[in-house]
């Protein structure tokens, strides 16, 4: 049995599909475009065995396609708009059309396909005007009051998916990502078929090593809920395959302070690639790397270590090991692609 | 100038062209369908003037037709889809165009019209798990944990329209409403149009007392946060003429416990009708009148009566006494439409 990756392409997705396929397993991975030639390459020689079926997650046989590339067991959905503000001000409908429309037509595919599961990605961004104040961002403690259209349509997705698991009795549960750092991440603004417009610092930062460039840095380092993107794959696949789904929704994160990993991460970069430099902006000078939001507080992620035996990596040196390894193998095939 | 009220022929719209007709105002009523006779009668008979526009909200043509009809202020938004547990799970995709993308529309068109402001219809269903618990329902420190499709829908219509007035500097007030009984309430059951699957229990009742029959009531009566039907109509539109509007979201409702509503509106039907009679089900009986929900905690309504003074009726009598007059006013006329 296969399990079916939507946005297999994406960033969550080629997370997941890389967990899968390392793992051994049978992949059906479902997007808009295949993935660049060095993500492919790397992929196929990873001991699993991954489908791709090209489709557009609105198009209801373009998704039944999906479901019939393999008997699939279980989906785990990251497909998605991940829009900025320009996108959420120019098509609004179009990012609840994908994100809430199109997590419905993935539910009731399954549903037609007996699948045993369904996993829905969806955000920390969901916590909203809550991220910004302390403390630990709690699953049913803390108010979701999401501030974007991403935000709230990730929120809509959520709280559907968990109406239609009761109505259909369906199995499903949510995942709530903090903010991924490491392999896999394009630039949305620089492929045709962009749906990802926030491109994290930490990726920015990683192109500008390997494409050769200097690092302009905001005088004030902004810090998130970063997570080290394949712990995010793995875990997905943890919960698509969990005997049992004590709660229907999990933060999904590290969970700890990251301040100073900027600074950290310029520095592991300067050590590895030797054409990279990296400075603060001087006064009135606009930095050239951007940080996508505000500081946000982190995540609580007590539940899902406890459900289900995952601990995120919260090692620095070995996550910007990890990350630098993979940027200087991936390096100009995958960041100016 | 003139209010356009989208859902105008629907159970709240039609108490806000109400209230703006008897305030001499002209309105745009914009609905799928006309409203029965009977509304259309009473309505013309008040001194302000109403424009029917027909048209589905999904249709940005028809939609532009009613922004053309008149010069148009301001936008009362209540056109939706309140929809039960039998059309989620067989429509759901249909509930979210309508609600949310009907929504996004209708800012849309509002923005490219100029109008001064758009009052969007909430919804109090939004708080979902919270009404279950005690204690009032606050606007901002609340969690709204939604567990139907249309209150997930309602609260990502509020979210958009307040992330839609940021990006386009549109001006939105969000009301989250209270469980409306009194005057122009339908059974969408009953009619081909049917786009309310939850018919309160008041209305049932007035129907049965106007029909002639016999009402059966659960044995245990069930509070919600009731408010009077016409106190919303006049509410929104107070909304609407704000000279300003010191929170974007506000609770529109009573506000209170209003155990033993439904044996007190029995007593008064009876009197006023003398045909209808009324008993609680026997041991294994099945009621012919139904709740719609458990059980509610009620909202916190002090923000609305501190920034619009506005106080919603609150006396028992005086609603029942307002009802009853108009169920026996509009009579069969109504409720056999």
């Amino acid at each position: 049995m296969a399990i079916l990756v939507t946005g297999g392409s994406g960033y969550v997705g080629l997370n997941v599909v890389d967990a899968l396929a390392r793992a051994g397993r049978e992949v059906v991975s479902f997007d808009m475009t295949r993935p660049p030639p060095v993500a492919a390459a790397q992929l196929s020689a990873l001991p699993g065995r991954v489908h791709p079926v090209d489709g557009d997650l609105l198009d209801a046989a373009a998704l039944e396609r999906a479901f019939e590339a393999a008997p699939i067991e279980a989906v785990i959905h990251t497909a998605a708009v991940t829009s900025g503000p320009a996108r959420e001000s120019t098509e609004p409908q179009r990012v609840f059309q994908v994100n809430v429309l199109g997590t419905i037509g993935v539910l009731e595919a399954a549903r037609r396909a007996s699948v045993r599961r369904v996993v829905v990605t969806s955000s920390g961004a969901a916590y909203g005007e809550s991220l910004y104040r302390p403390g630990l961002m709690q699953e049913d403690a803390t108010p979701v009051l999401p501030t974007t259209l991403y935000a709230t349509t990730k929120y809509a997705a959520e709280r559907t998916a968990r109406r239609l698991a009761e109505l259909w009795q369906l199995e499903i549960a949510c995942a709530r990502l903090g903010t991924l750092i490491g392999p896999w991440e394009r630039d949305g603004a620089a492929h045709a078929h962009g749906v990802r417009d926030n491109f994290g610092p930490h990726s920015q930062l990683a192109r500008m090593a390997v494409m050769g460039g200097e690092a302009v840095l905001p005088p004030e380092e902004c810090t998130r809920d970063w997570v080290y993107a394949p712990d995010v794959g793995r875990a997905l696949v943890l919960l698509a395959d969990a005997p049992t789904l004590p709660h229907g929704i999990y933060n999904l994160s590290a969970g700890i302070d990251w301040t100073g990993d900027i600074a950290a991460w310029c520095a592991v970069l300067a050590a590895r690639f030797p054409g990279f430099r990296h400075r603060i902006a001087r006064a009135g000078e606009t930095p050239n790397v951007h940080y996508t939001d505000r500081a946000r507080s982190p995540m609580a992620v007590d539940r899902f270590e406890a459900d289900h035996a995952f601990v995120a990596t919260r090692d620095r040196a070995t996550i910007h090991r990890g990350f630098a390894d993979w940027a200087a193998r991936v390096g100009r095939a995958w960041y100016a692609c």
